[in-house]
């Protein structure tokens, strides 16, 4: 049921354009989704994707801005004029017109508000600039139905029936006192199923799940999820309500938090798409790959230190690959278990506790591995025998080191306020490379005294 | 604004369960949420927890089952009977009773349907039991609103009244033939807003999404996310509408892909956390690490068949980790970047134009860290000027293959039906690690021919 673009109606609309056949254009656009309209402009340069953008009426146009890539966006506001932008603006709910103003310049910023027409909605906008965009109030919106709890059941309809001309979705009805501050909720069901003489104070559920309008996103998404909200009610310092969040925003963020986290445990510092331009990708890229090829320096320095046992030991280096990798494979699995732990807050027991745990963890991998190991050794790689537990024990304690920084890096990260998905990735990789090597050929030098 | 669980609650509990208090307890527990007491029962012992769970009414302990960790909730039915689950089920949506009636027994799944009262909701559970868990079926429930098209918006609302008893959230109400085949939708709004007398088939919006009964899960996530969704309706072969789906299901499902995507990145081959037994995320992370060690044994062979290089070139072992390390995280990255697009559906054009945009890519990195090394290895490391010319031809030859190998295994995964995720993590940056060194190596002797 799925609409899918095909490259002959990117030709045939790129050919109307150059016609200028608005009519046809609008025949063609007329039954196609704004979110396939959007994926369409994307696919065209940026001046066609203007001329339909000011073909189409602004209901819909509205609607496809928010769904534009970021650059498509960009330039087609910069084609547009402040008031054909304020046009699109007053379709819009607040939040989502207020975080496109916030991508405006400052003077254009100005002179689009100027051109608001509705006034209490521009009031609105504006109010919602205040707020950091990975908070509550940064994802909220000002539209939502609330009621007094001193009317009755009657007048809350007929309010409703005003109010909710503005609002998409109802899901719930807030009840609030004269000083606006939240009292309760009320369910279009319990509306639908009780008598219109009832006061609303009888009828409301006082308990229900509220966020404080400095709440941080992430933490917003969370309460959503485990408490199943399809909205929540946002309150002010004072608890008047000033806003509410739906699922749908709360989506966005769970995709982009993971999204984050595994683009970091890749090694990829911002948020970018295969289909970005190489510049992107590469600003994306490079740092970590500068930090990994750092990191080898450090480590070609390590090996330059045991550089005695080459005469007489010289197979020793053959290992070094397969003791990188894997302190690099462990470290990763630890760190990555525990940023997932901490972004879904199931991380339960002490620091200590977990340093068994995470002990014995890696002791019995090790234990299997290193046994594997020994015997390959000798079987697949007929290595003398000394070397066969040198690397054995090598690899044994390289695993539960490499453990134990995967684990506790991230949990130190995160102490600090610092994202702990930062650690997984290169950086636990390098680390670990490096750590790995090291106590490898310790070991070596210790047993063999080189 | 969030409920948190603290020892002393737990003790308090615990106690309270051994002097058989259960007035206290019923106080205690009265006003928290199901969600909150589900995280309870997840401290305390099986014994306890069930305890609690008898304690406590169906309808709040229906709702208990759903968020237990899996342990638990196993345990707890175990302890259950037939009738007892059977009552339980009875107070929950049809979907979320057939999930857990699939994780009993087979001679219980049967003991515990005969005993369900509601005959219509146990014939929409079974109904459900037929499909397959990561399908629409899977996913939706029975529970939905639907109205005649040849009624009036009067009728229908009367009828809403009775159906809105069994859906918690009733979203949009669907229209349907006498056939029962979908013909559009309504919203709460429109009928709050439009005469009593008007007939639904003059209201009711013919355009709207809907997905088959067998469209697989991701799939569906992906329609509702685009189309910004919160509630999709679900139709069989015929056209007949046979469920809903709502995005809170959805949101769950985005969780979990993102999670399994994440996980497989980090060489973790299944869903645990850090909180699962060492036997658990030792199942989930040995065979990983099995696979990186098996690529290790090759590494160490294919470093034997230049041993004839120790003797005058020893130095060149030394750059082994740096050129495997640079080519594991090159191949992180392409793969991620692919199996990301891939997951979002935003991978366009031609394999070719891929192709040449991943060389010139890998090139312009390749390039740029290829000089910072030869600067490096005469700063840094001194090495003589040949070795730094093998290093630095080695790494960017090196960088460009690993970002093919990224990018076109999960490509060509996919193309077979397999999870591309399964190229990223261990397996890229083990075969990596081979192909880097193997080119390394083969440069090195090229050009000082040993």
């Amino acid at each position: 049921m799925e609409f899918k673009i095909s490259k002959e109606l990117i030709h045939q609309i790129e050919e109307l354009i150059t016609a200028k056949d608005d009519r046809e254009l609008n025949v063609l656009l007329a039954d196609i989704h704004f979110a396939d309209i959007a994926e369409i402009l994307d696919e065209l340069d940026f001046d066609d994707a203007t001329y339909i953008f000011k073909l189409l009426d602004s209901d819909k146009t509205a609607e496809i801005l928010l769904e534009l890539e970021d650059d498509a966006r960009e330039n087609i506001l910069k084609r547009l004029s402040p008031k054909e932008i304020a046009e699109e603006l007053d379709e819009l709910e607040t939040n989502d017109a207020a975080d496109i103003i916030a991508e405006l310049s400052q003077e254009k910023k100005e002179e689009v508000i100027q051109e608001l027409e509705d006034v209490e909605h521009a009031k609105d906008i504006v109010d919602l600039l205040r707020y950091k965009e990975d908070t509550a109030g940064g994802l909220m919106h000002k539209e939502l139905v609330k009621v007094n709890e001193n009317w009755n059941v009657l007048t809350c309809v007929k309010e409703m029936r005003i109010q909710a001309e503005h609002v998409s979705r109802v899901h719930s009805i807030y009840v609030v006192d004269d000083e606006d501050r939240l009292k309760g909720r009320l369910s279009l069901k319990d509306l639908l199923t009780t008598s219109t003489k009832t006061p609303i104070s009888e009828v409301y559920i006082s308990k229900l799940n509220w966020v404080k309008v400095d709440a941080e996103d992430v933490e917003v998404a969370r309460i959503m999820q485990k408490y199943d909200l399809e909205a929540i009610p946002v309150v002010d310092e004072l608890g008047r309500l000033v806003g509410r969040i739906t699922i749908d925003d709360i989506v966005d963020v769970i995709k982009d938090e993971a999204d984050k986290d595994y683009q970091l445990a890749a090694g990829i510092s911002q948020d970018v798409e295969a289909d970005d331009s190489i510049i992107e990708l590469t600003k994306a890229r490079l740092p970590w790959l500068v930090l990994a090829l750092l990191g080898g320096f450090i480590s070609v320095r390590v090996l330059g230190l045991f550089e005695g046992a080459m005469a007489e030991h010289g197979n020793l280096f053959f290992f070094t690959p397969l003791i990188a990798a894997m302190a690099g494979n462990v470290g990763v699995q630890s760190s990555a278990i525990i940023v997932q732990g901490l972004a879904n807050d199931t991380l339960s027991g002490s620091v200590f506790n977990r340093l068994l745990k995470e002990i014995s963890l890696s002791l019995l991998n090790g234990v299997i591995l290193a046994a594997i190991l020994f015997a390959g050794s000798h079987v697949l790689l007929n290595v003398d025998f000394t070397i066969g537990i040198i690397v054995t024990v090598a690899l044994i304690s390289v695993i539960v080191i490499a453990s134990l920084i995967g684990t506790f890096v991230p949990l130190l990260l995160d102490k600090f306020g610092i994202d702990p998905a930062l650690a997984t990735g290169p950086f636990i990789t390098t680390s670990n490379d490096i750590c790995g090597i090291l106590i490898y050929f310790s070991i070596a030098r210790w047993i063999l005294g080189f």
